[in-house]
């Protein structure tokens, strides 16, 4: 089937990272329009050997989205709220990455790995994309919610300067020179250096001491698995990496698991790379894992602190599974089982 | 009242910050013998104002411990180990910065503000220093411990490069260097870049899956807690950062607690700064932590995912209340209390 695509934010990170996963895809994309800030107006890319043509801007044509299967949008909350409907009106479907509406009832939240089938429950036509740490740790979560349901789960995240975008990464690529030339510190886009520090603080903070990035996955978790009593407690903190997030992961589950079953759980599991070995180098590291499509998961053990409980380690890229390809992955689902 | 003192070790990362931590206190110091290896034979170093003496080598005087009251090891448990004897044989108070003896049923384990009264009861005349990651998470949990016993632990740390010492330190700062040049990425210290990475792995493995790193967060908070029944699941990562250690803790009482107590308990604990404010900056980093004595407890909040938990975040410098400056707090408290 031939697809009319746009991609809307087509100049950021994330943007960028939808040209080179649909370039990659075996999707045969017929039309392909990308839509940007003022800033970016006029741009071109190159995609699947050739150039596109050139980024628009938004609310200059009322037609613009017409004709279109999918509308991938990676621009902010404002933006998707501000345009859904226009994104929309042409029979599109939005797959949207920001925040906007992932908590509304009438737009599910999609991981095809959990809950694939969410995705053709669309009043609005609109399908979000969770929050690149609820994406990657719910992968995991999954096969282990399967073999007995996860009740609690306790994670300590370990997040790279891409969630920030390309201006993150540019901070703290800026940042580390100024340390290693010892110049002027650029603090900017973060609240504080992040070159050879860590800030435990990422988005807003909300009214019960949580960040608005920790309380993302506590209701997004409950959202995409349909388990509205397993209860998240989040820490978020940015580290100084490039694009992989990394999470420690405590889960308890309603019956006793012995690590060998969810080793081999993990094993079977789709979307994840299993790689376990009690040796120097065997588990995941963000490094390794960026640039790459699979969540990896390693450092398996029983939790000693709870007889029910087990412990991992898991990384994953976050502008690809975390953003661009969990979209890319949710229009193939639908394209795959409709 | 004067004292001797000699440190073993004297050249690197802990043994400079011994001459640092000592030079700073208000402890009258008589004598100052330097202990190191063939590599730093004859270094004198700055010491109050004036030089220090040689750097001398072990083995050659078997006298040259003799008449000592406190002598501070920071060379390895194998150079601890081989030495013990001679270091206490002159009747001096080995202050050990090794794991050679913490397990010893007939060596404490200390942290001042946790279990000072226990630095009395040596029968071998060695009081152990604990693992950098446990000296910090105990000083924290300590005055939750008092308003209501902790059963569970759970830690992610964040592990600066001063863990592996000073060449750590110089490896970390070589690599960002290669980083920023694009040059040939030096990895001989660490088993992986860690620039820009982050590695899942401190210490060897053992047979249940943990580091040995975080089995010494297990073992080593029961003992000096005297809370045998107290578990701790530990993942210990070492992170782009030069020295200060930070770690995301969950802990679990028998009686419920609210923040407000834990936060007015934290307020008024030794040897802990609050900084815990829901605001950009109000919580701990460690490049602000770098360097100072303090351990610093943020982020504290109510765990979402248990009713009778409490989580926050905690940093700490690791080669002062990590190493150096416990070890020396451990001997002011003996001339204190005695």
């Amino acid at each position: 089937m031939a697809l009319k695509i746009a991609i809307v934010g087509a100049s950021g990170a994330v943007g960028q990272e939808f040209l080179q996963v649909l370039g990659a895809s075996n999707l045969q994309i017929d039309e392909l329009r990308l839509f940007g800030s003022e800033r970016s107006r006029g741009r071109q890319y190159a995609f699947r050997g050739t150039t596109t043509e050139k980024v628009r801007c938004l609310g200059e044509d009322p037609h613009a989205f017409d004709g279109l299967d999918f509308v991938f949008v990676s621009a902010g909350a404002g933006v998707s709220k501000q345009y859904a409907d226009l994104f929309t009106s042409g029979g599109a479907v939005m797959i949207d990455n920001s925040s906007a509406f992932r908590m509304d009832n009438d737009v599910p939240l999609v991981v095809p790995e959990v809950n694939g089938s969410d995705a053709f429950n669309t009043p609005r036509n609109i399908i979000a994309n969770p929050n690149c740490t609820t994406i990657q740790m719910v992968v995991a979560l999954e096969p282990i919610h399967r073999l007995s349901p996860i009740c609690r789960v306790h994670v300590a995240t370990y997040q790279a300067a891409s969630g920030a975008g390309a201006s993150g990464m540019m901070e703290l690529e800026a940042q580390l020179r100024a340390f290693v030339n010892k110049g002027d510190m650029p603090v900017e886009k973060f609240v504080a250096q992040l070159a050879c520090n860590l800030i435990p603080h990422i988005d807003t903070f909300t009214d019960n001491g949580y960040t608005r990035e920790e309380m993302k996955m506590h209701f997004e978790t409950k959202k995409i698995m349909h388990a509205p009593d397993l209860e998240v407690s989040a820490t978020c903190v940015r580290v100084p990496v490039m694009r992989a997030h990394s999470e420690a992961i405590w889960v308890e589950t309603e019956e006793a698991l012995d690590v060998e079953t969810v080793r081999k759980a993990f094993a079977d599991a789709p979307g994840i790379v299993l790689h376990d070995l009690p040796e120097p180098l065997g588990y995941p590291m963000p490094l390794d894992a960026s640039q790459t499509d699979p969540v990896y998961v390693g450092r398996i053990r029983a939790d000693l602190a709870n007889p029910r409980g087990i412990n991992f380690w898991c990384v994953a890229d976050q502008i690809r599974k975390g953003a661009a390809l969990n979209a890319v992955q949710i229009a193939q689902y639908i394209l795959d089982h409709r």
